[in-house]
């Protein structure tokens, strides 16, 4: 007989119950031949004394075995395992050597040459410059842990498990309608809304459906990087319209409108990405107008609406929009954490239905049960307390890096302090220039990253974004402090090059 | 005095602490200046008494106003409404009255036609023939959702939290390779894997690489409609090739191969979808040897790997590629649940890094906290687990399906037993038509469904798709009733039209 007391071993600290520690090992022998097909098992009393455990836990694993189908149970003779095993060979077309898979392909395909790559993995020891991005340690995860497990174990929850909705599911879209009707000024019904991934998803579907070959879509002569890479993926044509301090100059835009058809303007209007300046009111009202006038869209990504230290929150276009002309796009990616893929695209109905029948071919639909999670995050008043806190502590830490960034590299580092969002505009004295700094940061364990990135139109203003919401006050003082050493080397380095 | 006594209630069955029951209504006071700025609260403990509660509910109530921003405290003085709210009132362009969105759009945009609408929602007294899809009362939402809050409550889970790897979670992808190694018979490394959202994006994303504007893709005479479709969008030329009783006629492909160039082939090669047969070994080998010869790739979508009732799975044509032809794609929709968004693609490095790519431009990246949850469950051996219960109970039913549609039916319907899947691939007898039988089904609150989906190519093959698995036994014999109340009246309308 099988010898089962030497065999098997059970792990006392383990989380799994004991019945499946056996279950488990068993189904090895089984799967290994070392226990054959009609083999008979012993009875839960003998086993159970020799492995010293309760008869119980033999029962349960017999169980166990039985409704996975690794054995079966012959009446008054006892349980034996299965004759027939169904999966356990898998049927193989021949007896060769099957090789790895290789590197490169055996046939042709389309490559992309606008994306980037994907980002190296971060190093402990290093700090980064980031693009403006919340603090993950701040994350109401509890909160969010513990709703998701309250909605999964609800009776009705097989509901909601098949295949669902692509426009998103129907809870979350009425949450949304009362709270963007209620905190952006938006009057808007379920039928306006399609919930997205995020805002890429909302910029991606907008582009698709706008923007054939040579169409042209009008940006910022600084704009969004991942915006700028979604309108060329399209093979569209991009026209760049200078940003001062009160955003998007809409005079040059009406008279591009005159002189060809555009098809969209992508405005970041709450706080420009990347230079963080908002658009003023009179420009507001006159891109509506042109929008109206030329009949274009006007693409609104309120990719940080929430975060604001001055002042209250400017109300959106799309609450001003009494045409159809804006699309607004929003997430919880700013606000909440950009693991939570959860963004709407609010827009005309005819729109709306065609963005939901595409974002069918794509991905099929989202996540209902992450969809019920945030819905009830935001009713409940979670979100709003939430983003409240944050703020709290974001305006703190702007103020501190803001000071220190003026008081220790004052010199070298130009820049205003923002009214909102979570990054500062800054501008390298013209003398110096970023491949510089980010060279010499290394050595700093400072990344400086991708500064590149904010100036793909090439203009030469030396500005990149700093993120400063993700560090805590601590490491505000540690990053100030490394950045500082950077521009005394680069300065010394500019100052006698033979040094170096 | 504010009269908090008669003001504030409180909901002592709810489950929102009694502080949070109290800020919140505080919070809506100063939010409609009931309390303006600078009022002084009163002191907790005459709070407390007058609204009957322990004095550390209002100690805490004041904190959360404190911390949300609301309230300040002045040393010596009390608590006041901040004097300075920056919320309170958002900036507004002018006086204005808005008006609703409208349904329509005020720019044009680039309609399509392809995609079908969403379907109406189903309702609770109709039974209805689906695709072949699962059973969501089976889902092991215990085990997912305990799971998931496990991940969401560990120390280091804020490194999952921000912006991740286009790839998708680097574990989820370690996990895939040694379960796939495992029990596809696959030879592939981590680099070969990219996390989808699902097998239809796996779709997308090979559609979008390898197909442009009139490239050639062979799919079968009758197909997977979504498939079709994502092709379609691409305005790919569709080659239609033969199904047979062994799958596609891969000598017509071979046929096809020396007339013109072949970009792509889809086939669902373990149970092809719609009609459920098995691409003979014959044939695979012919397909992969064709694929490498003539440089063309192979999707092959292994949509129901799991569920074979008769005989052990057969590899799919991913473990015997060599030369880097297949992209193989699955997901755990049809396994686990479709909520549940977590699919692959497996392909050569070279092909996942340009995927990956555009995924990026798409949707950013996925959820890493489901990604880690389902790591989490494919490694303890718990979809095993739940795949071997389920299988089952789906045989069961398979069993149960086949003998009462042919005892009741089988004068009107044909149909072969699946071998494995969860639908069986039904023939109407030519007299009779799909519409009309549809027609009659709402009667007996029966939903035949989209019938035309499994006939794109208009061959009048007079079959549809009827799932299984979704049913337990007493809703079958439900469901079989109402079809032979269908069929009756059916046969009774063609035998004497001039009753109807």
């Amino acid at each position: 007989m099988f010898p089962y007391k030497t065999s098997i071993q059970f792990d006392r600290n383990s989380n799994q119950a004991l019945y499946l520690q056996l279950s488990n090992q068993i189904i090895q022998f089984i799967k290994n031949q070392t226990l054959a097909p009609t083999t008979k098992l012993p009875g839960s009393r003998t086993l159970a004394a020799q492995l010293h455990v309760h008869r119980k836990t033999i029962v349960a694993c017999y169980e166990e075995l039985l409704l996975q189908g690794w054995v079966e149970s012959i009446p008054k003779k006892g349980t034996f395992v299965h004759r027939n095993l169904p999966v356990l060979n898998q049927q193989k077309l021949d007896d060769t050597v099957l090789s790895d898979l290789k590197m490169d392909t055996g046939f042709s395909f389309y490559k992309n040459n606008i994306s980037p790559k994907s980002l190296a993995k971060r190093k402990e020891e290093f700090l980064y410059f980031d693009d403006g991005v919340s603090d993950a340690r701040l994350t109401p995860m509890d909160e969010i842990a513990r709703t998701y497990r309250r909605i999964s174990s609800k009776k009705n929850v097989f509901e909601h498990l098949s295949y669902g909705s692509t426009y998103g599911n129907d809870t979350l879209r009425e949450v949304l309608v009362t709270y963007l009707n209620a905190t952006r000024g938006l009057h808007i019904s379920k039928e306006n809304v399609l919930i997205t991934r995020g805002s890429q998803m909302g910029i991606w579907l907008s582009s698709q459906l706008l923007l054939q070959k040579d169409d042209v879509v009008v940006v910022g002569n600084t704009n969004y990087l991942s915006a700028d890479i979604t309108f060329l993926n399209q093979q569209a044509t991009l026209e760049r319209v200078l940003v001062d301090k009160n955003g998007m100059q809409t005079d040059v835009i009406e008279k591009l409108c005159k002189q060809k058809q555009i098809k969209a303007v992508y405005v970041t209007s709450h706080h420009h990405h990347p230079t963080t300046v908002t658009l003023s009111a009179k420009r507001r009202i006159h891109l509506l107008n042109l929008a109206k006038h030329y009949n274009f869209a006007i693409i609104e990504d309120d990719y940080d609406y929430d975060f604001n230290y001055n002042h209250a929150p400017i109300l959106p276009l799309a609450s001003h929009d009494t045409n159809g002309n804006v699309i607004y796009i929003g997430s919880v990616c700013k606000t909440v954490a950009p693991v939570f893929r959860i963004g709407y695209l609010i827009a005309s109905k005819e729109f709306v239905d065609e963005a939901s029948k595409l974002r069918g071919v794509v991905d099929r639909q989202g996540d209902a049960l992450l969809e019920l999670t945030f819905a009830d995050f935001i009713k409940s008043g979670d979100l709003d307390r939430h983003i409240r806190k944050v703020m709290k502590i974001y305006q703190q830490r702007r103020n501190l890096f803001c000071k220190l960034l003026k008081d220790e590299l004052g010199s070298c580092i130009e820049f205003d302090t923002p009214i909102g969002g979570m990054a500062v505009w800054a501008k390298l004295n013209s003398k110096y220039s970023w491949a510089t700094v980010a060279e010499v940061a290394k050595k700093y364990n400072l990344e400086i990253g991708n500064w590149q990135r904010y100036d793909s139109a090439k203009l030469g203003h030396n500005c990149i974004r700093i993120g400063f919401a993700s560090y805590n006050e601590a490491e505000i003082q540690e990053l100030i402090h490394r950045f500082k050493k950077t521009m005394e080397e680069t300065m010394e380095m500019y100052r006698c090059p033979q040094l170096f």
